[in-house]
């Protein structure tokens, strides 16, 4: 990107219709296709800028708060990384996974935390149900907070995954499309095939794949969602992704084989999950503390799984897509068969051969955070941007 | 508060002698009135210089340093937030809860952790007599290392919570008295009900009473302490609460009923804490790591305790206070009826009446604790201030 | 240091030929004498500029990650203070001791971590043949991801201590030796006794004493080390001592009683460690995760080290040295017999007269790691450190 192409994109940004200022940003279907497209310009912009070496400060001082309800290191260095870049202190709030707290506890700590902070992101994706709800809680809490008087700023919170959506991934993935196809246009009438993949653990949340069929569809694409009788996503979002193929005049299918998906896709996303139904049952048993149930829940659950090992992304499979080279996408860690895994979600081969391209996909999920917090925290996005492109500050002093 | 009022916050902060430059903040009846009133108005200077969006940072680059000996959440944020505002760099330093180091090993690490650090928060407050000690040490360690050439700077130590004071946390309500008053003037004959209340759990630490009684006693307060028979506090503190009062024309008394405190109490502190000749014991036994006889104690104290579970805040006994309407008063996290706890410090009706007010009343620690930090590190606080006022930095550049 | 005196040690370094620019930082031998003054003349600018309140800060916003695969407070805190001191934001990934992860999971976290970071500090001392390669192996990875496009920046990778070597704490070693010299040339036949001593615990690394000899024979010292029969270094790093010395013309040679080294020394180290050959077993152990191999060898080993007990350096050994002062060194924490155990690496009456020189020791610990960070981010240190000495802003603003 030249300084020209830089500021083109902050004309078409100035186009935009966006209201996402002091807002959450908790599942991309909730906010219409001028944000989504705000999303990947700012993206872009903040990118570019840091890859020429401009600062893209935009606070002198401020928190960033990110609460882990999960393990995690990905996510948590891009959202570091965002806060950083942007000018934010961070600072981090760990509770024990098994520590559901609702109600008089997180309208307290949610606004306890918040007196000096512009954004909270938070993951939470291992109970259905809860991950997204105990999110609004939060929006809630600090809005009250700040319509009473307790904070002087109500800060913004993001979803850096829950049990519904992932959309800090997702987007991520789609700047990856926008760059591998050229533009947003082109993703029209191009097949993806987001499918479900063979991986020894089970468990693995739901949020790819429903963040993936639900954002995907808004370009025209030909989304092509494969899974194994009994592996389905949360019905809701199925209907969304229903809508939105409608909407956007792409199209949205449900096949039960792999090669079906597989064949003629432009790009192919294959990546393990639980079933929705099975997630249910082990949020019951978790919140139950229920371990022999668990334990035989996990059983129970990889024989099933060991019925659909040949659900691997391997080279014959990869020989079905567009012209044979498919853009393979994966969110990390992949289960890669005889290297992380004996057996699992795809082969050695096909990895190696996108390893750097599941890398850059990645890249962009630091970008993606830090302009989520611009769209939330800044009023007029393009206006802020174009003024620190004009300041010429070096990030390197 | 206007630009205006700011500018005569400074101006009346300039006539006080301040002399708590490079010195350590530990307890408040250490310090003068002076300096006591400066942190009020520097508290007051930062917090309204943040809600106009106004920057407050003081340095460039730098280290503020955390030990936290317990658990914290909200004192770690308020902290976190404090730091930030003022441009430091957040280093935390967690210690097992057991592990009380001395000698050798506090003196090594306080000079090992401060070579570029310029303040250093701590929370202790398990062990009765050992935390303010530990501050001392820490003080008294930094001190010897930066007259020896060690240090370039001598780090301040400001105490987040030791066995005796609270200051962080009774310097916010202090500023939530002023505000509710309307002046630190305004407080001189209004009574404050600092009683015990009860809780489910034991152990609870003595600081915030103590830090009561010893602070509200210097405005000329009417201060009632309430508790039942053997829930004393350390009897030192109870001397200082007598000489404030006396030297300030308050007064202080103790009775044995929270309906006393409460009649025509102008503000109400319903807490739980545990006897210090409780913690005394609990002290010992954690040294001798006795399980068993911990356990005993707990035992034996939550019988004790629920000989008292009528020393429940509600509504009936707000009605006692003056006009029914006393301002309630709490640290946070309260034990509330029917909500956090079967039965508590305070009942469900009287915590959501007043339950913004406590978050507000939290709302001034982060900036008490920035308060303390620039007049700590600052030789010249009211013409610093002066001067970032003057510059006029937005904090959102 | 006057002004003048920073100006000219800035006109030294424009003289160097350093080719740190964008590397790593692994081990001391693997750089040229020019580097190695580099460090010591930036670690001495940088320093003396933190004293004059001057602000070192070269970044305005950029990521240091820091890598801890063992416990570390002292080395934790230098690299905090010293990322703090250049304007980086810190992030730390905690990983579990017992997980050397490798292949795939390191690549691939390598490049996960590094898309806005500038520099990665690693620890990782406990399995001899390991440290030192996993840092190669995350150097080589952001080293592939930048040449592949998915990193903007290439960040280099800072050994805060491996299996072979500390550079960090070698290098604060030499800088207080020349402070204690008066220069770098005042070295040359100056003694120094690097000697084992007795602990009451065992598996120390060998980091340390190996990073002694292999730095201070590259500037003429004789460098005398002892330790009882059996507990060698890695013989690489002897041959690396042995050819410096030759190289520099100073001496190298190993005595098996601590009385012979500290005869007519200049300079006296006396510390702990284990024999390699040992640290290979419990590497074995470690990996097989052989509880009871591990007792028995800690068993094994510290009847040994029983054996040993009075290599202790106390002042009848100081006595031994020249003039019976020499200059007592430690990294820290001491063995200190009487205080930090029964009986141990040093007598009281000993540390405590270099007590307060150990803490000046380790004070250059953070402004070395701060001045490496500078060499291998900064394509032209000496012009940078003048245009900000010339910008004049002060750390507190």
């Amino acid at each position: 990107m030249t300084n020209k192409q830089l500021q083109s994109a902050i004309r078409e940004l100035k186009k935009l219709k966006i209201g996402l200022f002091n807002k959450d940003f908790l599942l991309t279907w909730e906010h219409s296709d001028d944000e989504i497209k705000a999303a990947t310009l700012v993206t872009d912009i903040l990118k570019e800028m840091h890859k020429a070496g401009i600062s893209t400060r935009l606070f002198d001082t401020g928190l960033a708060i990110s609460i882990f309800r999960d393990k995690s290191t990905r996510t948590r260095f891009s959202y570091a990384s965002a806060v950083n870049a942007l000018g934010l202190g961070l600072s981090e709030l760990d509770e024990e996974k098994s520590q559901i707290a609702h109600g008089e506890t997180v309208r307290e700590t949610a606004n306890m935390i918040s007196f000096l902070t512009e954004v909270i992101g938070i993951r939470d994706d291992m109970f259905l149900g809860e991950g997204n709800k105990y999110m609004r809680e939060v929006g809630a809490d600090v809005q009250e907070g700040h319509e009473k008087g307790v904070l002087h700023r109500r800060p913004s919170v993001i979803n850096l995954q829950c049990d519904i959506d992932h959309p800090t991934q997702t987007l991520a993935d789609l700047m990856q499309l926008k760059s591998h196809f050229g533009s947003l246009e082109n993703l029209r009438g191009k097949k993806i095939a987001m499918t479900w993949a063979y991986s020894p653990s089970y468990g693995k949340p739901l949020s790819v794949p429903q963040g993936i069929i639900g954002l995907m569809t808004r370009f025209g694409m030909d989304v092509s969602l494969a899974y194994p009788q009994g592996y389905d996503l949360i019905p809701d979002v199925i209907d969304v992704a229903k809508k939105n193929a409608k909407q956007h005049k792409g199209s949205f299918e449900i096949v039960e084989s792999m090669d079906n998906a597989f064949t003629n896709a432009d790009v192919v996303y294959p990546k393990s999950w639980a079933p929705y139904q099975v997630m249910q049952r082990r949020t019951e048993l978790l919140k139950m503390n229920d371990k022999q149930g668990l334990t035989n829940l996990e059983k129970e659950c990889l024989a099933n799984n060991s019925q659909y090992k040949n659900w691997e992304c391997d080279q014959k499979k990869m020989q079905l897509t567009k012209g044979g080279k498919a853009l393979y996408m994966h969110c990390l860690p992949a289960d890669i068969s005889g290297v992380s895994c004996q057996q699992g979600e795809v082969s050695k081969e096909v990895f190696e051969k996108y390893r750097l391209a599941t890398y850059a996909e990645a890249g962009y999920k630091p970008f993606v955070i830090a302009a989520l917090i611009v769209l939330t925290r800044i009023q007029n996005p393009a206006a802020k941007l174009q003024s620190i492109l004009k300041r010429k500050r070096n990030r390197a002093i």
